[in-house]
Formats: C-alpha cells, structure tokens, sequence
C-alpha cells in the first residue's frame, strides 16, 4: 500500500519502520526533518511538506504529540483534509481529545474522506518490535482495509465500535487506569515502606500473586527502584492525559473521583520539582508525602 | 503434627480439612459446632471449646471474623494464650489490624509461646484447592516449623519480614489495591458504556493488554456482567478492610487518599442500600453517578 | 462620563440602569435587543451593535456569560478592540478564565486601549441595590478614572493588583470558597439530619456562632429549606466556575484538591438530573448519598 | 449550686474560675494537682480524688482531653458514675466521640443518675471571658436545671436535641467546619500567591464582602502571617477531631469526602513535619504542595 507516515516521535520512527520492512510504500514526514534521515537510508521517501506526504497515499497515519499539533497537520491549509485523495483514510493514532477525534471524523467526512481512530498502546520498545496492541474504532470497510497496517505495527488489533472516537475513549481510559494503578502501588509501597517492608519484596508478592499484569511488573519495578530519570513518559505527559480523561468524562457528566485524586498529585509533583521525572514518580510524592526520606 | 485450627468460616473450613487430608492430626473448635459435623465425618477430632482444640497442640491457626473475635479467642480466659504451650506456635490467618496483631505478639512472647502472623489471599474457592498465598512474618525457625502447615493450605508462602505484624501491613496493603482497582474499574467502565462502548468489550481489551491480572479479571468479569448478587464478599466487609488499611496507615502518619475515596464510595453504597451486595458494587454506584440506569 | 454597556442580563440590566441613575451617559447593547427596551425607555441610548456602542466611549463596561461571549464581543471584527478609542477603558466585569483575561490585557494594550478586570462579586438583588463588590486590578491612574463607574454599581471596589488578570483569579477564588463552603455544609447537614438534628437548629447554631457571614446564612438557608428550584444561579454556571478555578490552577501548576471534590459532585449531580437546579443542590446530592429521601 | 469540675486544663481552669466568680460552691480535681493551686488561692475547693469531688455535687462537669480520659474519669471504679447521686446530673463538655456520649447516657441512666452533653465552642480566650458557646442537649427538665452553670461560663446556650449525643455531633460539625475552611483557605491563598497576590489584601477582600465570619478572619489572618507557632491547637489535635466526624459518620454510613481531603492533608502535614505546628498549617503544606518556599 501506498502509506503516509507524519510524526516520527520515539513511537512514530520505529512504526513507520516497520511500515516499510513490512513491504509497504511509506512516505515520511516530520516538522525536523533531521529525524527522517535514518529512515531515507533505509529507502523510505521523505516529503517535505504534509502535502507532498499525503498526496497519493491510500492511508495517512498520524502519530503527533498532542491535540496542538494534529488538529494543525489535519486542519490547517496544506494539511492533511486538503490533501487527502477522496475514499483515503486517515489513521489517527495519536493520543488526542474525544472532542477532536469527533472533529476530524466530521471534517474528513464532509470532504468524502475516510477516518479511523486507532490509538496504540505500549511504549517505544514495544513500538520497535512491533508489539503494539491497537484500539482502533470506525467504519467496518476501513478497518477492515487498514488491517495490514495494523499488522505490520502491532501484535493484535480490537475494534471497540464504529464511532471513531471510542477507540479514544478507550485509551484514555487506558491511560487513566495505568495512572491510578501507579497512584495505588506509590501510595501502598509508601505505607509498607513506612512500616519496614522492602518495597522489593513488596512488589514482589504482589505481581506473583493477584496482580501479574504488565501494568503492576512494570511500573512496580520503577517504583521499587526509585528509577524516575530517565523518564520513560515525562510528567508533564501525565498531566497530558488525565487532563484528557476528565474532559471526556466532563463532556458526558461523569466523574471519575479517581482521575481527580491522580492530577492533584501529577500537578503538585510538578509544583516540587519533578518535572523532569517520569510520570510515576507521583509515588515518590507518596514517599515523600510519608515522610521517607 | 498436632495442629488446632480454630473458625470453620467459608475459609476455615476447607483449609482445615486441607491440613487434615495433608495428614496432620487436626482438632477444630468453631463458635457453632453444627459447622463441624461435616468434619467430624472425615475423621477429624472436634473440640467443645478452645481451651480443649489448644492443649497438647504443637501449632494453632486461628482463621476469624474480625479483630474482636480473634481478640476473644486469644485473649480471654480459656483462650489461645492461656491454653497454649510453651513453644507452640499460634498461626493467625485472619484479616485483623496491625494493632491487634503487635498485641498477639507481645501476649505471646510474654508467655514464653510463638507467634506467626500469616494471612492469606484468595476466595472459598482457592481454599478448598489448597492454592491460597500465604504472606507469612515471623521469626524465621517458627517459619520453618511451619513449612508443612502453609504447604498444606496454599500454593506458595511468602516470607515478609521478621515482625508478625508486617504480614497484616501486607495483607491489608493487598486488599487495598484490590479495592482500587474495583474502583478504578467501576469508574472507566462507566465512562467508557456512557460513550457507548460495551463493557465486556471494554474489559476484554483491557485484560488482553496490559492488565491481564486475575484482580482485573475476576472483577472486571463481575462488573461487565453486573453480577453482585450473591455477594461473593460483601460491602461491609470491604468497609472493614478498607478501615484497617486506613488504620494501619493513620498509627504511622500515613495518608492513603485512594483509599479515601474508596472509602467514601462503600460508605455512599451501604447508605442506598447496596449493603447485600458484593463490595464490587462501588461500581454500580459509579454506573449510578453517571447517570446509567 | 460616556459609558457603552454591553449585556443585559440578570447582572448587567440592573447595573447599566444604575450607572444611567447616577447620572452618566450610558449606551447600551445586548445580543438580543429585547432586553434593552425597558432601559430605553428610562431614556438611555440602545445600539444595534457593538461597534456603535463603543465608538465614542470613554469607558465600555462587557458583563457577558463566559469566556466565549467575551471574547466573540472584544475581539472578533466588528467587537471591542477594533472601535475602542485610544486610551478608553475597556472594564471586564465578567467571570472569565484567567487566561482569556491576560488575552485581553495584550490585544487592547497593542492597540493603545487600557484595560482593567473588575469582576464584580453579589447576586441579582445586590447589582440592583448598586451593593455589588468589585475586585479590581490595572494600572493606578487607569482604576482611578473607573472610580466613578464602580461608585454607581457598587458598595465598595477592592484593588487587587497591577495586573488586571489578578482581579480574575480573586473572583476564582471567591467563587471557589462559595462552593467549598456549600459543599461542607451539605455534608455536614447530611450528617446531623442522620442523627435527627434538625437542618434549621443546625443551621442556626453555626451562623449564631463562628459562622455568621453571608456565605453562610445563604446557603444555610437554601440548603435546610431544600429551595433549590428556582436556580438562582445554575448547577451548570457552577461547573463552569470550578472548571476556571481548576484552569487557573493548572495553569501555575497548584493542585486544589477542596476543588476535585467540588467538580465530582457538580458532575455527579448533573448525570443524576439536578441540571435545573442551584448550584447549591449539591447538598441534596449529599443528603441522597447518605441516605436521606 | 454545689459543683464539681473535672479537668483543669486550657479551657478546663477558666470555665471552673467563672463558675465560683458566679458564686457557685465549686470542687475541682485534676489528674495533676498543681494545676488546681491557683484556685485554692482564690477560695475553691480542691478535691484529691474524683470520688471525692463528685460526692455531694448537684451538678458534675467535666472537661478533659479526649475518649479516654473521659472514659476513664467516668466509667472506671472511683469514678463519676460510681459516685454520682441520684438525680444529680452529669456535664459532659468534652469533645469527645459520639458513641462515648452514648455509653455514658446510658450508664447514668442505669444507675438513676442524669446525663447532659454540653459541648462548648471557643478558644482559651472566650473561656476566660465566659464568652464560649454552649451546644446542649439532653432531656428538658435537666438543661433548666443546668441554666445557671451555662449562664456563668458562656454568653449563649443553643438546644441541639433531647438525645444527648446530638450535642456531640453538633460540636464534631462544627469542627469538621473550621476544618473544611481552614483546607479552602490554604489551597485559595496558596493560589493566589502564585499568581502574585498578597495573602493579606486576599483575606481583607474575602472578610470585608462576603466571608466575614469568625472563622474566615481568625484563620485567614493566621495563615496570611503564617503564624503556625506557637500552636493555639496543635495539629495532632486536628487529626483527632477529624477521626472524631468521620467515625460519627461511618456509625451511620454517610461519607464526608471534604474531611477525608482534611484528614489526608493532616496526616501528611504530621509525616513532613509539621507536628508542633497549629491545625491550620496544612494551610502551609498547601503552600509547599503548590511549590512556594
């Protein structure tokens, strides 16, 4: 297939990557193009402009890093709705706002375009390797013609409806039940901490125990490793997110009491400082907050 | 060995016969001994009173209601402590407070006895198939000695510290994080059926990514089909136990706002009238507040 | 002085008729002319458009519903900045966003236009008894010359700052603390009527004792009476307002966790039917969660 | 009348004081006779027991710590119940739990003696000036009865009830109040400096419009000075009454979620530090947690 691939983040490179090794005729575009480079070494085509990307394609996928910047690729003249051929899809599989993935869908249909709302779940490593598991929502005919795309990316695609933004309901409240099992590990770690408990062993039973998920293995070891720099996902990205999940919820009167209690901490780790740390060092608030060192 | 196990609840029970089918010599006392007939049938010896269960035991495991019966059980004439010999080991499985459990210990070692605190995690279910985990503290030689006991009962013993109250900080810590995660659950998935996603959809995606724990499973099962009634553990039990962690968590100046929350929402949900379902049901108030039927 | 007056709602009728009364030259508009016809009797000016009423304006008071009429009514073409004179006023007595207000203060001050924020705190009643109290911030010389201006509307003006953005944040936080203050009341009536304590002696108590300020003998009342329709002021105007506090919040990265509460409540409130109903019926919430008919 | 006072303490000492000034026959006893000296020098009566001081009395007040030491003065053998005449009546004007208040009604009722809950509002300086109010309830006859010991101690008597607890959960209300303002103040004032509002002018707006009650100008003025040392009321005793309300709710399955907010920021405010410091310094922790020095 003919694909456009905008936005080569630490997600969007190796995505694309594996757009191309999977066969597929992939053009690249990023706003620095410096980023491009690696890839136009292994044969990909750089465009650019969004234009230049998007013309021609079959499917376009967007994975941008905010509401800011795929509302501007999609909308803006020169971006992707005015160049977009009719019966092409666009793919969005950025984390974006509910209200703006109504917006494109609005926006595309109007012109005779296709969109489908497929955010992706996992980090860049699992990004890399094509592991990726996608939330995608839309017509059945797009989804279905978007299924080598998703193959050549992820490890499984679920389809959650045929309204496009419920695949972004979805993640976020992916994103929000990653970040209130962070909020619970930090707050519980802190109290067994407190008590003498070497936060090790704590994680340890537990993830052999009821909670063997990814979510608790992963962020437990962060957690019980103090391991916050590099950050994997910045806090400020945390804020990003829970800020998304209470405006979706806000937009249909739903409280999420939970979300609440998540961006009071996100938002008072930033205030203290831990900007550059990632997302879960609210359990080092936690600590903190315990009166641990 | 010659063990004494002490309340034949939907836990007791089934763990008891578990030590007895191990091939100890088991002796049960329970409040109403109708409770172990069915016991006595297999063979097992049944005690009048505690005082009868205790003597001559080499281990006594006690698998309660709440920190008064256990207190009565241990603490008053013709209890635990007073019947128990010098070097026999008192095994507390029950769910009480870090308070009660510093007290057992220092009731104990007062009288030249042991004490083991070991609770366990699991439903009726994993008693009776001798696969429930143990969190056990104590001093390591009594953990030894009770090697073939947990080995009896459950699937794998964990070692939490030296200090019998650290296993009652992990257990309570345990449930905490379970409750969470039934409200992190209830809330996204009343968000998630207000957009008009389908909640088996919506825990099906969810249990096939990142959060393929049983916690996530059992309940996210439980939820989707809005199965409380039976109550497989009910609401004010998960009052209590929320109660406890909180408890624990106040004696060492310790806030838990998610547990807070938690809180509030079991207390919302015995005032209209949930008290008969399963403490899961903080779910079904959050479908409430969001204005699901 | 020449005065336009732009919004003739519930708050801003009585006030232009007051600056009318105190002897100033008032032209006014409103988005629907109807509204100005009784004024226009009293023999003040009426224009059909926003332009008209600026040109020749020493000082243009907007007391318009929320950020998007503000700035529709200042910015767009045809609005506020483009016909404003050099060096007139332009005096924003209405609840916006912190952020819409620093928005305002660049654009008139690119144009050679002063502006001051002065929103204005009091119910209906109070705008009619010229009682209101202004919270005002701008330049020195620039709030000097609004002087007579908030002497016509007003009991008293506060000056809050250089800044004009600082008047919003007060009027954040007043309407912040109005409902934190219902909300503990609603809690707190909740509790007592449980126990059989009578909303009215309770009430009365605290307003006799610590607690006798406005705020509370208000909200006291309307809360032990249940007189929450008709709304003076809107479940949804409150969700607004807490959804400013919170943006403002966010925006200097301060967590306002009496605030989270608050915006739940609103929410849940809303999902459960009190759309109609005072802000205030977040009390009846409580009263329900806890029970209560 | 012939009373007997209980509790020398920082309201205890005043309150006894104003009853002799009113020339009542006053008996006191503390745990800690020293404290009684300055009476005797004035002409009161100093009873080394509480037998000894209960013996003979009309009316008994007491006026201690907390639930234990309640307890103990009253229920233990050589306490007041023990003591008491018949008929004669039992003040009880200590904050303490409503479940205690309940026990005790109950246990003076059994013997035939009566019981009355006066908790009373106010800091050292009102007991001093008699100015403290008083929250009673009991039975009809037995207040009557009380009216002049409730005349020389406090400027007003409010009637809470004819069940002695509600008194109680009167006080706990209100304390659950001052709580709740004290938390919107911290977080409103924290916001406010970081826009670059001065603290002083913040509280002067709100108590000259519409927060001009006590409690908004005491602990506005204490937090704009961040004057948290000396503590008039120390922290831990904050935590106590909020566990107070919260317990008294939990009795009756209604949730306060503004105190779990207060209770959480108390406990963190003990864990970082702030243990000497008066109640209103979580208004300080609000500051840090927005990121002030």
């Amino acid at each position: 297939m003919n694909i456009a691939f905008l936005g080569l983040g630490n997600m969007g490179l190796p995505m694309a990557r594996n757009l191309h090794n999977a066969g597929h005729r992939v053009t690249v575009w990023n706003r620095t193009l410096s980023k491009a480079e690696e890839l136009r070494a292994d044969g990909v085509s750089v465009a650019g402009t969004i234009a230049d990307a998007v013309r021609g394609a079959e499917v376009v996928l967007s994975m941008l890093a905010d509401d800011h910047a795929v509302s501007a690729a999609a909308l803006r003249a020169g971006g992707i709705a005015e160049n977009l051929a009719a019966n092409a899809i666009h793919v969005s599989c950025s984390t974006i706002s509910v209200a703006l993935s109504q917006q494109l869908a609005s926006e595309h249909t109007k012109r005779g375009q296709r969109y489908v709302s497929a955010p992706v779940f996992g980090r860049p490593e699992a990004a890399a390797a094509a592991k990726l598991f996608v939330a995608a929502a839309g017509d059945g005919a797009d989804l279905e013609r978007c299924k080598p795309v998703f193959d050549a990316i992820g490890q499984r695609m679920f389809v959650i409806g045929a309204k496009p933004e419920l695949a972004n309901v979805m993640k976020l409240c992916g994103n929000f039940l990653i970040l209130t099992t962070i909020e619970s590990l930090g707050e519980s770690i802190a109290l067994a901490r407190k008590y003498g408990i070497d936060a090790h062993e704590f994680v340890d039973f537990l993830t052999n125990t009821l909670f063997g998920a990814p979510v608790f293995k992963n962020y437990g070891a962060i957690i019980a490793d103090e391991r916050y720099h590099p950050a994997g996902f910045k806090m400020r990205l945390g804020l990003k997110d829970v800020r998304l999940a209470l405006a979706a919820a806000e937009a249909v009167d739903v409280a999420l009491p939970a979300a609440s209690v998540v961006r009071d901490h996100i938002l008072t780790a930033l205030a203290r400082g831990m900007e550059d740390l990632d997302w879960s060092a609210t359990a080092k608030l936690a600590a903190e907050n315990a009166g641990l060192k």
